[in-house]
């Protein structure tokens, strides 16, 4: 149960779904946000940007983030065990970084990921998807919301995405 | 400079600015988080709200979003040496443990907070900056933008927030 009384149940709206109803003024450029990075118009397939946000969220120890992103991936042709190519392996190490700290993102790291040929709009939304993760983790387990257990609720959530997209809760 | 070229003028448009420009897409959707999040309807003032977001940023040393929302926290009536209320202290307690990942929010703490009057809008408003302020941060730090010097291009900048809020760039 979150620390605060969502006015949800939350058993049918787990995670960061009973936040985006309790507080619509900001849920929505929340979802919008979710929306224009992760499926909007990027050189980074929606497989690999979803792959980051699993990945990020596993290293804030984010269940709900993790599950519900990690699903969507893995429904976007990028599951946890999919092959990584050199170019993502780089932007990862930018994302971890990024999720550490602003400042732990060195010159070095933003070379590396060149010398694999990403681009300057590779690199930026990769940094982004990181600091939003860096973001929704902290909003999702600092107000204590529920994770479900079973992995079939995430897939069930992914599905819907797939489909409709980052829609503001109505 | 940043780590990646933005096509502004960063001595014109610094920090976050130039960022926003760069993307519309994902730039319209932040401004609008921060606009919902810090001057829309909150029980908590647009000074503390401010003030919450000054703190975490310096927390996470982050030169431009310290600078930029510490002069607007003053200009709405909250400089850095204002007194500071048993309510607000306790939800910058909550707001440092945010910051610092959201698992390190405890029951403890939001009974602290309770204990001294914040109510639920109020805790969640806290975490939802102090997380919010953990993207910006990152975002603005994670590719390397910069940060003005003098503390009068703050001020300037704070003077247009506080008369038109934080409008996408156009």
């Amino acid at each position: 149960m979150a620390y605060i009384d969502l006015g949800v149940d939350e058993t049918r709206e787990p995670g960061i779904r009973g936040l985006l109803r309790y507080r619509p003024s900001t849920g929505k450029p929340l979802s919008d946000l979710a929306e224009a990075l992760l499926r909007g118009d990027s050189p980074l397939t929606r497989g690999e940007r979803e792959y980051i946000a699993a990945y990020v969220s596993s290293l804030n120890d984010c269940a709900y983030c993790t599950g519900s992103h990690g699903a969507v991936a893995a429904a976007e042709g990028m599951p946890a065990d999919a092959p990584v190519t050199d170019k993502l392996r780089s932007l990862l190490a930018v994302a971890s970084a990024t999720a550490s700290g602003g400042h732990a993102v060195t010159p070095a790291l933003i070379a590396d990921a060149r010398s694999t040929g990403a681009t300057d709009l590779e690199i930026h939304d990769t940094v982004l998807i990181a600091a939003a993760f860096s973001m929704f983790n902290r909003y999702v387990d600092g107000l204590g919301t529920t994770a479900p257990d079973n992995p079939r609720a995430y897939e069930l959530g992914a599905a819907h995405i797939v489909k409709r997209g980052y829609l503001p809760p109505s």
